[in-house]
């Protein structure tokens, strides 16, 4: 029996799990993947204040790790297959057993939204959906093209322009949609090219992409090119992992709380980009965490 | 002309700095002391996550600093001495002259509240009123006072421990008001001793202090303690540096915000400690930083 239990380990999980414990409070913290969330698995973290410059996700995320292991979080790999969020003992259902708390800090925000397109499944790995932090060094002196227009997109072409001979953004607005410290870095990268009010429509191989279809936005025009061995990478958006959450009613997917980071079901908090709200970063992420633990500690 | 003028150059302001440079602000960022406010002074960075095992005050401070300044914020040192912040365009008058902005964001946090008992002004820095992380070392093998029971207070007790020959904590009431965390350090730290139900009365001496008085709460009885070369160090709360805003309405000397960290007056934001807000930490701070200036860029 726990008193604080927390689905989700990217920032916001860690920072409740690091606040939970701090005040006295047994702590578990679930995670189906890498401690992390979608910050570890970026090329470069940027803006959250004290972060080195360059760091990776990667070591960003095995900071977080460290810190809270040191703190005394037990942090169990494992995957959730159902919730009852109702009552006064929460209980979660894993993969690796079941587990109850007085409380509970939702906190597994996003994941990456897939492209719905032919080919992107069967290619998903082979060229078609690569990470740029884990598979960008592979692109040296390849052609790669990133789809996706907002910040999360654009940081990682400005990362892959590092490597690749050649980047093209795929973007189907027409204008990027990311901060101005990216769009000026874009315009002085000579080996980023955008391709605006373009939609890709589908990818062709077998081992590795050989070709790919281009839509454009306006005409409906589908342009091919062929670019064997090309890199594809997808920043399409994110979708709220609240499907297991059907106890709680959901905005839109997201989940709303009140300044206290406190669901509609007493005891049941939400925290990081999962939850409702105007700005999502790793400090908003991390102060919610922050708030939430403190809450549900208090509670 | 600047796009968004930053009062305070703690974690709030800081974050608010990389955030609007990132969107393309010229901004400018006013700080009367050192860059880090109140968290540069602590011993030690506790709990904000991803900082490193033992981080000082100081140190984060300048990481704060050394981050701001890669990015682009105007860094200046100067003391704010009068605001007009009604009206499009903001003006904030220094003694290192005037500076107008489209948008003002406040984040100039609160000072430690001073005591106000015989001899606290004339001793201050002889001893009264020191600061743990800067004067900690110099008391090796002496003994030393810390006013105060929230977490500040027995975080810096906890530092001292290490440097004092014994510790007291002088705490109003019955317990102290901290976390878990640090009072279970607190119980396996030998040289502690709790001074519950009790108030630093006056403090004398001339070069130094010689004795200090302590009051009982409950008997209003007054013993004195003759302790020449003694140390203390007082964490009596904070009070709210809002004094200059007489064109905002307060709450309790702090500023109220809506969720987009905006005032009651168009383009001028608030963002950390100075504000309305249930959680004050390093993280929250970070994030209203982050949200004030996302949301000043925007408009």
């Amino acid at each position: 029996m726990y008193d604080v239990m927390i689905i989700g380990a990217g920032p916001a999980g860690i920072s409740a799990g690091i606040y939970a414990v701090s005040r006295g409070q047994k702590t578990l913290l679930l995670e189906k993947n890498e401690v992390g969330g979608l910050i570890g698995k970026v090329s470069t973290v940027t803006h959250y204040a004290s972060v080195a410059a360059g760091e990776s996700g990667k070591s960003f995320a095995e900071k977080l790790k460290k810190q809270a292991e040191a703190a005394g979080v037990d942090i169990v790999q494992a995957e959730v297959t159902g919730v009852d969020l109702v009552g006064d003992t929460k209980e979660v259902r894993t993969d690796h057993g079941t587990f109850q708390s007085r409380t509970v800090i939702l906190a597994n925000g996003t994941s990456p939204r897939k492209l719905n397109i032919p080919g992107a499944q069967e290619l998903a790995g082979k060229g078609m959906a690569m990470n740029a932090a884990r598979d960008g060094a592979r692109y040296q002196g390849k052609h790669v093209y990133v789809v996706g227009g907002a910040d999360g997109a654009v940081k990682e072409a400005l990362y892959l322009s590092q490597y690749a001979a050649a980047v093209t953004i795929i973007h189907f607005e027409e204008q990027l949609g990311c901060i101005a410290e990216f769009q000026e870095k874009v315009r002085s990268t000579a080996n980023i090219t955008l391709h605006l009010n373009a939609r890709l429509h589908a990818v062709y191989g077998v081992d590795q992409v050989e070709s790919l279809e281009i839509s454009d936005e306006k005409t409906g025009a589908i342009k091919t090119i062929d670019d064997p061995g090309c890199g594809i990478f997808v920043y399409a958006g994110t979708v709220p992992n609240t499907e297991l959450y059907t106890q709680l009613e959901l905005q839109e997917g997201f989940i709303p709380v009140n300044e206290k980071m406190e669901t509609a079901l007493p005891g049941v908090y939400a925290a990081g980009d999962i939850r409702v709200k105007q700005v999502r970063q790793v400090s908003t992420a991390v102060a919610d965490g922050t708030i939430a633990a403190i809450n549900a500690a208090a509670r």
